[in-house]
């Protein structure tokens, strides 16, 4: 999917809404366990009662490899569902070395057909590469992450006083596009949104951290949109689990209602 | 596996040898594309004429989620078939918000039986403290890394004139210990591994880099071995793809004898 026409879904659905399935099998309802395959019957009842509020779908892929292989058959079964219109990103923090991370690159773009996969930039140059090289999909690098542990490393500054996440987003804008290439910005850093766009004018940003970590979303979409949107951003938690009873479902979608009343 | 274990096993088997198994089904040789699971095939040979010439044994994780579900069940079956006597490390570079790591973590070392994962460092310490939290079993961070990319961000210095990847292991050593904690140092940086042992005297490190990066086996083995082993060298596609005629697995034998050659 290029920029534009993500663009023009953004306009169309009227959001930012990127939907995480962070499917957990201790958390969904009781009476899905009976299912065959109770992720895929979760994901499948959630995509029904929030695509048309929702521009993304982002698969966790950790809370399928914890299951083991009907993880990845789940896992396959909800990316097959999710209506051509929709971005799908997998939310893998993938990197490694070059030949390595081509594999990573072969298994999310094509063994599997995401748009985009998240990467970490710990390893550098050769360990995005490989994932910029298929056309038409997708690097998400991570900027500056919503967690505490952001501390530890992202923020701390070099010899001219420029935090690290910061260097990755300059350094990273030489191996990629706006076209091929968005960053993890979390939305518990508000204060720091201003600067981080003026940093990145022109690439999407995908924002974590809205819901169950707290963050501030009246600031995320003043100081962080573009021209062309320029924002992706995610629930996870607040949507998937806002019930759990039959009406879960409903129950999502409301969330999502309320997440476009709360932005637009 | 505790350390002392694993110390127990290089004295007996005289080799720091971990023997990667990035299994490549375009490079494996050609009669066993007929077998069942070609992949298990390769990695099930390669260990039985390996396994008394290496302690441990590194399924990069790439090279299984690049062909799917099946790729799943043939890290399965590979790790089932390990024997116990090997230390057994999940390549696979994890790390994300704390719920996630724990995902991950869960993966590796519940669903799966893995003795250590790798973790990159990027997002600090609640994306690692979950993989710590398990008995007996290990997080392998990465510290400073073989490939070209390292000069990105890994060597850049801070305000105190301190690189980023000494923060992290620095850092990361308030986490763990060098009872659950080893650090990844790649080879190709022989000149500062007198440097990176005395910054972390007693945690083991996993070396890469050794076979087709090029790296300088003397100069790790003899600045980066401490009291208790302290290394564990990985070599991948120099032991796997020896040969791939029907000798392959002796080729790979042989090329693991000769490694213990050069270094002991």
């Amino acid at each position: 999917m290029t920029r534009q026409q993500l663009f023009a879904q953004i306009k169309e659905k009227n959001t930012f809404l990127c939907v995480g399935l962070d499917t957990d099998l201790s958390r969904i309802p009781n009476h899905l366990l009976q299912e065959d395959d109770p992720i895929f019957a979760f994901n499948k009842a959630i995509i029904d009662a929030t695509h048309d509020v929702c521009v993304a779908y982002k698969p966790n892929i950790a809370f399928y490899e914890a299951v083991g292989s009907a993880g990845w058959e789940a896992l396959q079964k909800t990316l097959d569902y999710i209506p051509d219109t929709h971005f799908t990103i997998a939310d893998a923090k993938r990197g490694d070395i070059g030949n390595t991370s081509r594999m990573y690159a072969r298994a999310f773009f094509s063994t599997m057909d995401f748009d985009a996969v998240t990467v970490a930039p710990y390893m550098g140059i050769d360990s995005v590469a490989p994932f910029l090289e298929f056309d038409d999909k997708w690097v998400i690098l991570l900027g500056l992450t919503s967690n505490q542990g952001s501390q530890d490393f992202q923020l701390q500054t070099n010899n001219q006083g420029t935090p690290l996440y910061e260097t990755v987003i300059r350094t990273a804008q030489t191996w990629g596009s706006p076209d091929n290439l968005m960053f993890v910005i979390g939305a518990t850093h508000p204060e720091k949104f201003a600067d981080i766009r003026a940093l990145a004018p022109e690439h999407f940003f995908l924002v974590p951290g809205v819901g169950a970590q707290g963050g501030n979303l009246e600031a995320v979409v003043s100081h962080g949109h573009n021209d062309l949107g320029g924002l992706l951003i995610n629930s996870s938690r607040g949507i998937l689990y806002a019930s759990n009873g039959k009406d879960f479902a409903q129950a999502a979608r409301q969330q999502a209602l309320a997440f476009r009343q709360k932005v637009m």
